[in-house]
C-alpha cells in the first residue's frame, strides 16, 4: 500500500482545520433565525413554523381572551395571531398572515386539551412556558393539561405533535373563534382520522367583504380517535320562536356524526383514552381550491412521513434558501438579527397554488392552473421600495415568478395588483406599485416572462381614466399634474403616482417607446407642483389650486389621518421622490437647504422607522457630497435603535418582509434607493464580509462580495469595485452584479 | 278475404261501449287527486308535486311575511311552508313534509323574480294567482313579476320550469329564509348553468338540535345565466369591533363567483336578459348524503329529460299506485277526496336512500347502503293506527320495505323507531309504536323480513328498564302495571304501552314462545288498573297508587297540557284499548254501560276527529250487537263533516297520511279496529263497488271486492263474503284477503 504523501495529509489537516472552525465558529444560517424576533411592538410576525413562502402556517394563537384587556384582538386593533406578552393560548392557527397591518386569516384553530370536552376557548385556554421558536419549528408547554405542543410544516401542510399525559385528552379544531370578524365555516369528520372543512376569511382591513373567501382543509390523524364530534353554538333568536325553543343559542355537541355541519362558531374534537404518555401528530392540509386539493396536498407533501422528517426537509429548505446570503464577521446578534430578517422577507408572497397547480382566479371566478408557482400576498405599497429589488438580487427565479403571477391577475380581471391577498384585491393603500416591481426586475435582467404585455398593463393602469381601480384621480392627475383635497392623501398618490409614472418611463425607453418615455418622464416630475417654496415642503392643494389652509406639517404623523397624506405628514413625505432627488435638491435650493431641510426631519423626530413613505431617507445623504457620512452613521444608529434580537426588535409592522429587506440591504452596506432604477447607494456594511450568491439562470457571476474592514467603525473613506476606486456612493446593479467585490474602506 | 262474423263484431261492439263508458264516465284515479285538500284549517298538507313517497318535493312558500299576520311562520306554531287563505308568496320549497304537526323541512327555495336582483324576500315576495294543483304538477303566476311557475318532481328531483316575460329576469335560491329556526347553509355556484350546496334542517318540534342534519343538492338550468352571484347577509357585530366594519350586517352580492360560502342568511342568483318571453328549466337534485350523490340522483332520474317528460312519468307512477283501488259509484266529489286521501297516504314514509343506495344511518355516523328502498318519516304513534294497516294491505311490498328500514334502524343505533325523520330520531308522542306496525304486517302474512329479529327488538324495546329511549317509565310500568304522574301523560302512555304489549305478545304466540305470551297479554291488561268505575274512565294515579286529584276529565280537549294525558284528555282516551274491547265492556258493566259511556264521548263534544286516541272509536260500536247502525251513521257523518273536496277538506293534520287512512278505510267500508290484531271491523262502504288489486307476491288472489248496492243509504242489513253470510261486522284479514267479495247489504 502507499503512503499518504505529506503535502495531502497537510491539506487534509487545513481541510479538517477549516471544517472544524467552521463547525465551531460559524452557524448555519438557518440556525441563526429568531422567529420571536417581531412578534411584540405591533411587529405581527409569527413565531410558529412555515416553510419558505409556504401556504400553510402555524402560529400559537394568544390575542383572543378576556375583552378590553390589552392586546385583545377584539378590544383593539390588532393584526397578529399571536403577542409576545400574552399569557393565555387558546390554539394554534394553520393559516397566518406575517407583518401586516390588518387583520386575517390566523383561523383553523388546533387545540390540545385534557379532561371533559370543553368548546368554550375562555374555559379551555391556558397559559403556556417553555416556548422554543427556530426555522420551521415551535413548541411549547400548555402549563394547564401538561401537554406538550411541536409544530412544524411543510409548503401547503402544517404538522402538529402533541404529547399527552397519560389519561383522557382531547384535539379541539376550532372553526369559529378566529383572528379577525369574518365568520363562517364548514365541518365534517370524515373518520376517526380524518377531518375535512372550510373556513371563511377575508375582508382584509374590513374592506371589500364580498370579496371573503374560503381557506379549506383537510386535518389526518396519526392515531383513530376513540371518540369524535362536532360542536355548534348557534345563533340567539328572540321574540315568539325562542320560546319554542329549549335549546335557544346553546351550544350542541354532536357525538360521532360524519354529516357535515355549518355555522359561525362551530368545531370539532377528537377524544383519546391513554394508558401511559402518548403522542398524536396532526397534519393539516390547506387549499384555496377545495378540499379535494387540501387532501392531495396532505398526501403528496407529507404522506406518510413522520413530524421529525418533515421539519428536516423545511429546514434543509430554509437553509438552502438563507444561504444565499453568506455573512461573515459582526455579533451573533449581528447575524441573527440579519438572517430573521432574510427569513422574513421569504414568508411573503407566499404560494397559492395546490400542489396540482390549481389555484382560484381572482374573485374567484374560476380556477386557474400554473406549471410555476402562483404567488399571493402582494402588498405592493410597501415591497416595491426595497423587498421586490431584494428578491430580484437574491431570488429572481422567485421575483420572476412573481411578476408572472401579477400578469395572470392583469389576464384574470383587467388590472395588475394593488395590494393582492390570496386572489382578492383589497385596494388597501394608494399608488399603482406593480409597474415599479415590474420594471425594477426587467432592467436588473430578469426578463423571461412577457414584458410588453407587462407594459401595456402598466400603461392601462396609468392612462385609463374611467372605472380606475389602481389610480382614482387620474384625471385630475393627468389635467393638473397632482391630486387636489378632494381626494384622499392626495399629495401621498400623487408621488406614488409620480415614481409609477418615472418606472414606466424607463421601461418606455427600454422598449424605444419614445414618446411615452417623454410623456412619463413629465408626469413623473408632477410633484413639483406641490412644492411650498417657503416651508420647502411638499403640500396639498384644493381643486382651484390653492394651498390647503390651515396646513400644519406635523399633523398626520403616528398614522394619525390628516388632509394630505396617508399614513404620514408632510415632512415624512417631504423627499418620496426617489427618482429625481437631483431635481428636488434643485427646488430646494441646492445641496445645503436640502441637506438642512433632510436634517430636520431627523432633528424634528418626524423621521419615522416604522413606515415606508421616509424609509430610504437616511440614504438621502449620499446625494450630497461629502455628507456622505450621515448617512452611514444614521444606518448604523437606526439599525441598533430599531432592529434587535429580541421580540420586540422590529420597529414596527414588518410590512410583509418590507422593514425586514432594509435590514438585510441596510446592513450589507447596499440600498436601493430610487425602485425602478437599477442603482443602488452604499453604506458601510455590518458585516466583515457578506457573500450573495447569484441565480446562473440571471446573472453571469456565481456570487458577489461586499467587504469592509475587520472591526472599523469609521466613516467610509473610498469604495472599490473590482479592486478600482468607485469615485461614487452610487454603483448600477448591472455593475455590481458583474463585479467580484466591492470594497468600502474606513478611516 | 274473410269477412268479419257477427258475433266477433258484436263482441267488438261491446269492448267499444266498455271502453267508451269509461272514456266519459270514469276519470282515471290520478286525475281524481286534489293536492289542495289539507291545505288549510292545518291539514299540513302542500300543493306542489311530489312522486309516490318521493324525497323531493316542491311547495309554494306563503308562510314567510310581515311578522304577527295570521298564520305567518314566525308569529305563530306553524308545520307547513303553504296556507291556502294565504297570499304572499316567497318561493318554492324543494323538500317539504306532508301534514306533520311541527315544523321542519321547507327549505332550498327557488324564485324566479324579474328586473334587479333583490334578496329580501319581504320585498321581492308576490301575490298570486291562477293556482292549478294536480298530483306531480302544480302551477301558479307570480302577479308581481307576470312570471308563470310550473313545477313537477321525480323521485328526488324537483323540476320547475319559469316562463319569464321579455326582459331582465332572474331565479333566486334561497337558502336562509326556510320554515323553521334552523340554520345554516352552505352554496357554490359551479357554473352558469349548475349551483350545488347544502341547507342544515332538523330539530323537529324543537326537540334533539344536536341531530340537525344538512339536505345536499345540485340545481341545474336548462340556459345559462347571463350573470350569477350570491349573497350574503351577515350577523351584526356589536362593540368596538362595529366600529371596524363599515359593513356591519349588511347583504354582501357577491358577483360571478365560483368560491363556497357558507352563513345563515345566504343564497344564489341566476339572472337573465331575455329578447322575448322565455321558458328556464331547473332541476334541483336532493340528498341526504352528499352533493355528489344529489348529482348523481339528477343525472339518473331526470339526465336530459323535459319537464313535461318528467311530469308524465310521475304522472303515470302516480296513477298506477292510486288504481291499486278502483272505486264505482259515488259523487265525485266522493271520490276526489277518496284518490286525494289515497294520495296523502303515499307521501310518508317516503325515500330516504339515494338512486344508488346510499343513506344516511341514524344520527349520520355511517353512510348506509340498500339494495331495495330505505324509508324514512315514521310518525308511528299516529301511523301504527290504521296507515301501515292500510299500506300492507294495498302496498305490502312498501310494508315490507318500511319494516327492513325499522330493522335496519334498529341495527344502527339498538332501537326501533319511535319518530323517525331523516335518520333523526325526534322522540316525539309516547308509547312504543313499531312493536305493533310489524306485528300487525307479519301477522297479515307480510313475512318476508327477518322476523326473529324483529320480535327481539320489541322484546328490547319492552323489557330494557334502563336507558330505554322508547319506554320510559318502564319500571313503574312493569311493576304497577301503569306509569303514574310522575311521567308525563301517564295514563296515555300506559295504554300505548298496553297496545304494544298485545302485539308482541301476538307474536309471541304465532312464534311459539308461550312464555312472553302470557307475560305480555297480561301486560296488555294492565290498564285496567287505572279504570275508575265511578268515572268509567281511565284516571291517573300517582307514584303512592292513588287516584290523582282534582281530576277533571274534561281538561286537555284541544291539545291543552293536563296531567294524565298526551294530546287527549280522559274522555278521548277512555276507549283507547283496542285489544281489549270486550274486557273494557266487562269492565263498564256491559254492552248498554259501555254503549252509553261511548255516545257520551260524542254528545259531550269530546270526540276529536282531528287526533288519534279516540280515532277508531266511532266503530266501536259494532263491539255492542244491535248498535252497529250507530258506528255506520256516526262515520258517514264524519266524513261528511270532516272530509271535503277543499283545502279545508281535512279535519286538522293529517298525521302523514293517518286522517287520510282513516277516510280510505271509512270510504271502503272496512276499519282495521285493533292494529295488531289481523281484524277488520265493517261499516258501510261509500262507494258501490271498491277493487282492491291486491300484490301476488304477498296475496293468493287478485284482487277483493267490496260491494254494497247502488244508492242505497240504509243500515247494514246483512253482510256476505263469496256470496255466504258473514254473520258479524268483524272479518278476519286471511278470510277477507282471500275472499272474492264482500258484500253489504242495507235494508
Amino acid at each position: 500500500m502507499f503512503s499518504i504523501p505529506k503535502i495531502i495529509s497537510q491539506i487534509a489537516c487545513s481541510f479538517y482545520m477549516l471544517f472544524f472552525s467552521i463547525a465551531i465558529f460559524a452557524q448555519k444560517p438557518v440556525d441563526l433565525v429568531n422567529p420571536f424576533i417581531g412578534t411584540s411592538n405591533f411587529g405581527a410576525a409569527f413565531p410558529g413554523p412555515i416553510a419558505p413562502r409556504g401556504m400553510a402556517s402555524i402560529s400559537p394563537f394568544n390575542v383572543a381572551g378576556v375583552k378590553n384587556t390589552p392586546m385583545e384582538k377584539d378590544s383593539q386593533w390588532l393584526s397578529n395571531p399571536y403577542v409576545n406578552e400574552n399569557t393565555f393560548l387558546t390554539g394554534f392557527s394553520q393559516v397566518n398572515l406575517s407583518g401586516v397591518g390588518c387583520p386575517d386569516l390566523g383561523v383553523i384553530l388546533l387545540m390540545p386539551t385534557t379532561g371533559e370536552v370543553e368548546t368554550d376557548h375562555l374555559k379551555y385556554g391556558s397559559t403556556y412556558s417553555n416556548e422554543v421558536a427556530k426555522a420551521a419549528y415551535y413548541s411549547v408547554n400548555l402549563d394547564k393539561y401538561k401537554i406538550k405542543g411541536e409544530f412544524t410544516a411543510s409548503k401547503r401542510v402544517g404538522v402538529s405533535r402533541f404529547t399527552f399525559p397519560k389519561g383522557k385528552s382531547n384535539i379541539l379544531l376550532n372553526l369559529g373563534l378566529g383572528l379577525t370578524n369574518e365568520e363562517g365555516a364548514m365541518i365534517k369528520v370524515v373518520s376517526s382520522t380524518e377531518i375535512e372543512g372550510m373556513r371563511t376569511v377575508g375582508s382584509f382591513c374590513y374592506n371589500s367583504p364580498e370579496d371573503a373567501y374560503p381557506v379549506y382543509f383537510v386535518a389526518k390523524f396519526s392515531k383513530p380517535a376513540h371518540n369524535f364530534g362536532v360542536w355548534k353554538k348557534p345563533a340567539k333568536y328572540n321574540g315568539v320562536e325562542a320560546q319554542w325553543m329549549g335549546y335557544n343559542g346553546k351550544t350542541r355537541i354532536m357525538e360521532n356524526t360524519i354529516k357535515t355541519v355549518v355555522g359561525d362558531s362551530i368545531g370539532s374534537y377528537f377524544t383519546y383514552k391513554f394508558d401511559k404518555e402518548e403522542t398524536v401528530e396532526v397534519k393539516i392540509g390547506i387549499s384555496y381550491v377545495s378540499i379535494d386539493n387540501a387532501r392531495e396536498n396532505l398526501e403528496r407533501e407529507t404522506g406518510n412521513k413522520s413530524f421529525d422528517a418533515v421539519y428536516e426537509e423545511t429546514y434543509n429548505e430554509w437553509n438552502e434558501e438563507l444561504s444565499k446570503v453568506l455573512v461573515e464577521g459582526g455579533s451573533k446578534d449581528d447575524q441573527t438579527i440579519f438572517y430573521t430578517a432574510l427569513y422574513h422577507t421569504l414568508i411573503h408572497p407566499n404560494t397559492l397554488n395546490d400542489i396540482n397547480g390549481e389555484y382560484p382566479k381572482i374573485k374567484r371566478s374560476k380556477i386557474g392552473k400554473t406549471e410555476g408557482t402562483r404567488y399571493t400576498v402582494f402588498s405592493l405599497w410597501d415591497t416595491y421600495r426595497n423587498m421586490h429589488p431584494l428578491t430580484s438580487l437574491i431570488y429572481p427565479k422567485q421575483q420572476s415568478d412573481m411578476i408572472k403571477s401579477m400578469l395572470e391577475m392583469y389576464d384574470e380581471n383587467g388590472w395588475l395588483p394593488k395590494w393582492e391577498l390570496n386572489s382578492t384585491e383589497t385596494f388597501t393603500m394608494v399608488g399603482d406599485p406593480a409597474s415599479i416591481v415590474i420594471v425594477d426586475a426587467c432592467l436588473k435582467g430578469i426578463q423571461d416572462f412577457d414584458f410588453y404585455k407587462a407594459y401595456y398593463a402598466m400603461l392601462k393602469g396609468a392612462d385609463q381614466i374611467e372605472d380606475n381601480p389602481l389610480r382614482p384621480g387620474l384625471k385630475e392627475y393627468i389635467e393638473k399634474g397632482y391630486l387636489s383635497t378632494n381626494y384622499a392623501g392626495p399629495v401621498s398618490t400623487t408621488l406614488e403616482y409620480n415614481t409609477s409614472d418615472y418606472a414606466i418611463s424607463l421601461l418606455a425607453k427600454a422598449l424605444g417607446k419614445k414618446e411615452d418615455y417623454k410623456r412619463f418622464t413629465k408626469r413623473s416630475l408632477s410633484y413639483q407642483k406641490l412644492y411650498d417654496k417657503d416651508l420647502k415642503l411638499l403640500r396639498p392643494r384644493t381643486a382651484n389650486g390653492k394651498w390647503y389652509e390651515p396646513f400644519d406639517p406635523e399633523a398626520g404623523a403616528n398614522f394619525q389621518a390628516n388632509v394630505g397624506f396617508i399614513e404620514g405628514n408632510a415632512w415624512q413625505y417631504a423627499f418620496m421622490v426617489p427618482h429625481d432627488m437631483k431635481g428636488l435638491i434643485k427646488l430646494m435650493g441646492g445641496d445645503k437647504a436640502f441637506s438642512d431641510q433632510l436634517q430636520k426631519v431627523f432633528d424634528l423626530k418626524q423621521f419615522d422607522m416604522a413606515n415606508e413613505p421616509d424609509i430610504a431617507y437616511p440614504y438621502l445623504f449620499n446625494y450630497v457630497k461629502g455628507e456622505e457620512w450621515k448617512s452611514q452613521e444614521l444606518v448604523k444608529k437606526l439599525v441598533k435603535e430599531y432592529f434587535q434580537n429580541k421580540p420586540k426588535g422590529l420597529p414596527g409592522n414588518d410590512d410583509t418582509g418590507t422593514m425586514s429587506a432594509w435590514l438585510v440591504y441596510s446592513m450589507m452596506g447596499i440600498y436601493p434607493i430610487s425602485p425602478g432604477d437599477p442603482i443602488y447607494t452604499i453604506t458601510t456594511p455590518m458585516f466583515h464580509r457578506v457573500t450573495i450568491k447569484l441565480d446562473p439562470a440571471y446573472y453571469k457571476k456565481e456570487s458577489i462580495v461586499i467587504e469592509r474592514q475587520e472591526n472599523n467603525e469609521g466613516k467610509i473613506n473610498s469604495i472599490e469595485i473590482n479592486g478600482k476606486p468607485l469615485n461614487s456612493f452610487f454603483i448600477s446593479h448591472e455593475d455590481f452584479v458583474n463585479g467580484t467585490k466591492l470594497k468600502v474602506i474606513q478611516n
